[in-house]
């Protein structure tokens, strides 16, 4: 055959029902170049996929959404569906009540709630699970009334409580399939490029976001600020946005450091964080290069104000610290000590500002953090950790979860995700909290196995795993107060008094989940909730 | 049921077949326990997942492979399965062949080659493909020896000619499944933190790549260099890289700015350029904040030379640039010009320099860029893009694959993804091509529909599409040489003569793919060629 460059011109005609392709080239096939196209379709107009494109008035802004009613309606949530959020405002976080409210309101129910975390700020969920609105949570955990009345047996199925790297994993395998994330960021242009590093109610990284804007079927912003586009730097990026509703605040930042995340001056606190420090430097892994994090809690976090001396001491810089990201930690890194910073949440006001202006502060999703089923998270290179406990049992086993009560009032958080990957993890904790021992002979609750955990830290000495004779030595020499696991569990008793047995209902309120989706341990109802 | 905190620790015995659960205190759970777990597995091992994490001497190392062979052993590829690769060395790429070579020896076939784009150095894929080992191909394009062969015949099945934007929409439709993603940086760490700005051969963006490494099953970096972890800023993430192959070169960024994307000094290209800049200046969008984008070739890269005296003069600052990044728009850039860059390909090393030093320019990956079944692309944001053409005809349809032998020749690149996202497409070329016109009635190849063409600017005037009156408008006003697309064609045919009629064989040798996945056009293999 011959094209013919003087023949007719190609001339493309509106698609009409029924016709394959509206351009006249194209309805010259034959029969047998049909069969040669594999079975794809016939091209039958530029917008077919791109209708948005044919507006050139609309086509920019029609991601903007007049109200969250509208933004619901058109996601196409349903009634038993899931809706998700980030928790990355903490105790300030003022996206989740607002968009469970509007979905009661708009008589939505039946659904799973699958927010990164749950802080005590969301008591009032209270009144929707019990309207029906929400009837199953996943968390990484809770605080609060909205803690104490699941423990008392608020819900019908028990909640799942996962760790950050393990709710990722829960995405990864299919069990959460996120239908509808609603996610808080202080600006974002018309088409959704978002970071949380500038407008006014700055969270700083956006890493749990990030998953959710990756995973979910539709992904719905909630923000302060509409910027120019295209706003950079693009933590959830336009390819991920569906929809963008205006809110007055997404959220104070200035209770990020509330709760869980504040800055301790009590003195016993001040001395478990200057032990953990010590550990840190004898602990055989205080070499050039080494890597740290410093879980939430407060003497956890306070222990990277006993590190700078202990850095300069021996001339060492750290070569990545990791995880949520504390001022103390930014502080290390903009004196040179610390070389990088890997933020998958920031844990106050100075780490947000420092992710905008250090190009070593660079913000990771908890994917990249924390994902066992993903193809390598950052916690794996982690030499140390310091990570809180609520209990930890002669077995090393910790409980973040529940009290001494059997009331959950904590978040399994990073702490299973560090502990598995990191080279030493070291627990830090009073040995009495408020008459009640931390260390027990049978954790309430089991969240990180006894196996991962290397150094116990209390105010009244430190134990080592027994399978870690190399870091006990090391400590020994260094002077330090090494004891066993058994003699402070003996000192706590004999202090505190053995601990009462907590009674509880047979009745299941909570599913443990390791960080690889399997159940390590189940929550029961406290003795006298509903039944 | 009571909990005692002096009761029995919690012990972890290793996993044994046919127990469920090696933590004594899960084997407590009763059969209506184990009804309210929602099916979920029980706990056998916090390694279960992670095997990786049991050695702490291999875990941080365990990516890096020692040769490609072991790599391609490991990565699961089968005969018949996809292999893919970027093109962002362009004429410089190292690693496409070195691949394919490798696998010739090992004895793979009838493989899919995915390449991004394929360029004239992958000329010696002929014998792979004469061999068997490359069966079937989807490439933005191809040019010289191997273009030459597969327009002869060479191969059984019509290869696959997409967009940027449309090859990542054929992924996501699930047409294009890539089973091993064979990527070349430049530098990397050991657990695959990789990015095109650092290292000895820096390539700056990694916009295509970063699709293959998000949705390839099994992503393998070729690297010239491992350097400490935490590598940053990372373009491909940890989470993404299966495995590290470390090579001697992966290419040669000197060759990225040849052929296509090369610079002009030819005063017929510069004279369209600076025709471009005019209908730029008065095309009615050229006002503070505007967008532009200059595709390859050497007039509209080279428009951006023409562009600094216009910005100035008028006070006028782009919002910013996309696309193919060069050296001029970074000029423009760096001089305040232009405000942002977004950034899927850096056409030249200024490009890839100004991605490592400049905040405000931005790498995006592909599906960012232009996908048309993503949830919005950067090219919707467009105002302005200059594209070329090899042929246009009087409805403005755009030919850039087939030259005027009805041999292949150029690339779809994002042709077709900006002009149906831009405010106004500008094309450029000569009237006439070493005796050919480019203003034909009939496109050998159908790439862009005229639908979405508003410009064609010529050595001989400038042509308006009909559906653009207020455009032709301004530009008469301006006092540019504006005619009709009949009288370039006209003149270009007093000029030329008429050309002859391509002849070709019916056997289709290319499909030629819209950016929604539909096919627009076909290719037949040119006469002469293998039956």
């Amino acid at each position: 055959m011959t094209i013919d460059p003087t023949g007719p011109a190609t001339t493309s005609t509106p698609a009409q029902a029924g016709s394959a392709s509206a351009l006249n080239r194209l309805a010259d096939l034959t029969d047998a170049d049909r069969a040669a196209l594999g079975g794809h379709r016939l091209y039958d107009g530029w917008a077919t996929a791109t209708p948005h494109l044919t507006d050139a008035a609309t086509k920019r802004t029609r991601k903007l959404v007049d109200s969250l009613e509208a933004a619901i309606a058109n996601s196409g949530l349903q009634n038993g569906g899931t809706i998700s959020f980030h928790h990355h405002f903490r105790e300030g976080d003022a996206c989740l009540l607002l968009v469970v409210d509007t979905l009661a309101r708009m008589g939505f129910e039946d659904l799973t709630l699958a927010g990164s975390s749950l802080n005590s700020c969301h008591a009032r969920l209270v009144d929707h699970i019990r309207s029906g609105v929400i009837a199953r949570i996943y968390t990484s955990g809770m605080r609060g009334g909205l803690a104490k009345e699941i423990s008392s047996g608020l819900m019908d199925e028990p909640i799942n409580i996962h760790s950050h790297g393990g709710r990722v994993a829960l995405i990864q395998s299919g069990e959460l399939k996120v239908d509808v994330a609603f996610l808080g960021v202080p600006a974002c242009d018309a088409m959704g490029n978002a970071n949380g590093v500038t407008g006014r109610s700055r969270c700083g990284s956006l890493g749990y976001a990030e998953v959710d804007a990756e995973h979910a079927g539709c992904v719905v912003l909630l923000t302060e600020e509409i910027v120019p586009y295209p706003h950079m730097p693009a933590s959830i990026t336009q390819n991920q946005v569906d929809m963008i509703v205006r809110v007055d605040t997404v959220g104070d930042p200035a209770k990020i450091s509330v709760g869980a995340a504040r800055i301790t001056s009590n003195p016993r606190e001040l001395l478990i964080a200057r032990h953990a420090a010590d550990v840190i430097e004898h602990s055989g892994y205080f070499t050039d290069g080494f890597s740290m994090q410093t879980g939430s809690g407060a003497s956890a976090t306070a222990a990277t104000r006993f590190l700078e001396s202990r850095l300069r001491r021996h001339g060492v810089t750290a070569g990545f610290a990791l995880g949520g990201i504390t001022a103390g930690i930014v502080d290390l890194h903009e004196k040179g000590l610390i070389d990088k910073i890997l933020d998958v949440q920031s844990f106050d006001t100075v780490a947000g500002r420092s992710l905008a202006d250090n190009p070593g502060h660079r913000e990771i999703s908890a994917d990249e953090y924390a994902s066992p089923l993903g193809k390598g998270a950052a916690v794996d290179d982690l030499d140390l950790v310091i990570l809180s406990a609520l209990e930890i049992d002669l077995n090393f086993n910790v409980n973040v979860v529940t009290g001494s009560d059997g009331v959950m009032m904590g978040a399994s958080g990073g702490h299973c995700d560090t502990a598995a990957g990191a080279n030493l993890s070291i627990i830090v904790g009073p040995l009495i909290r408020g008459r009640i021992p931390t260390v027990v002979s049978r954790v309430t609750t089991l969240v990180t196995p006894g196996e991962n955990v290397g150094v116990l830290v209390t105010d009244h000495g430190i134990a080592v795993h027994p399978s870690r004779p190399e870091v006990r030595d090391r400590l020994v020499a260094a002077g330090l107060p090494v004891t066993t696991i058994e003699e402070l569990h003996a000192r706590a008793t004999s202090i505190a008094g053995t601990p009462a047995p907590i009674e509880f209902d047979d009745r299941i309120v909570g599913l443990i989940r390791y960080r690889d989706g399997s159940v390590i341990d189940v929550v029961r109802q406290v003795a006298g909730g509903r039944r």
